[in-house]
């Protein structure tokens, strides 16, 4: 009895391992990612608030969400209030699918009041250079 | 003895879960990597001959590099002589590495007559967040 269910947890143990390697090791790269750069103002008041929150947001969509390549969020130096985001999407299906999600409405509803100003710049690839990890 | 040869098998399969789930979340950089974003305004009569040794730049730093971690070149939607480039370099010293290269030198002299403008913006990084390749 003792070793049919250790069996099972190693069965389970085993299909949660293939999953993480399936989704995690063969992300889908098309040959137009969306990129784009948010540039914020942030209120000083809430800042701290606002970067756990922009943090939680990235990590959670960055490990859910096979479309989301890159959430790359700096502050200028000397600046902290002003916040630089580099988004890279497989595609704009993608960050379609990206706002959708429950973790981004989170954010985006539970930041609105801290946010001052948010600028939204499109841009288009010219290569997008990254040593693999 | 077959249960505690399953348990093995099970705290094994656990370990190589972590170490997969660790490896490919989120990247975390646990020393203080280097960002910067590069705002170049491009004269429109060399754009192309820009691009091209931009791309040639890009190419060799990732491949010869250990310590830059990315350059993405983009140029804003409708304004293609706006290119931003988001930088990341392991930290200062790879940076100051970078910028005595051959082939970043090579770059530095052969656009600079291309270059209508330079605007190098220091940040602090938040969280850099990004899918693993």
């Amino acid at each position: 009895m003792k070793a049919s269910r250790l069996l099972v947890l190693g069965i389970l143990m085993l299909m949660f391992c293939l999953t993480c390697a399936c989704n995690r090791g063969t992300t889908v790269r098309t040959e137009a990612p969306m990129v784009r750069i948010a540039e914020l103002e942030i209120d000083p008041a809430h800042l701290e608030s606002y970067k756990a929150a922009l943090r939680e947001e990235i990590e959670t969509s960055i490990r859910v969400e096979p479309g989301v390549l890159t959430l790359y969020a700096v502050s200028l130096k000397g600046s902290p209030t002003k916040i630089r985001i580099f988004e890279t999407y497989a595609d704009v299906a993608a960050y379609n699918a990206h706002v959708k999600t429950p973790h981004f409405q989170k954010y985006k509803v539970g930041t609105q009041d801290m946010v001052k100003s948010l600028n939204l710049v499109e841009t288009d690839p010219v290569l997008l250079g990254a040593k693999s990890r």
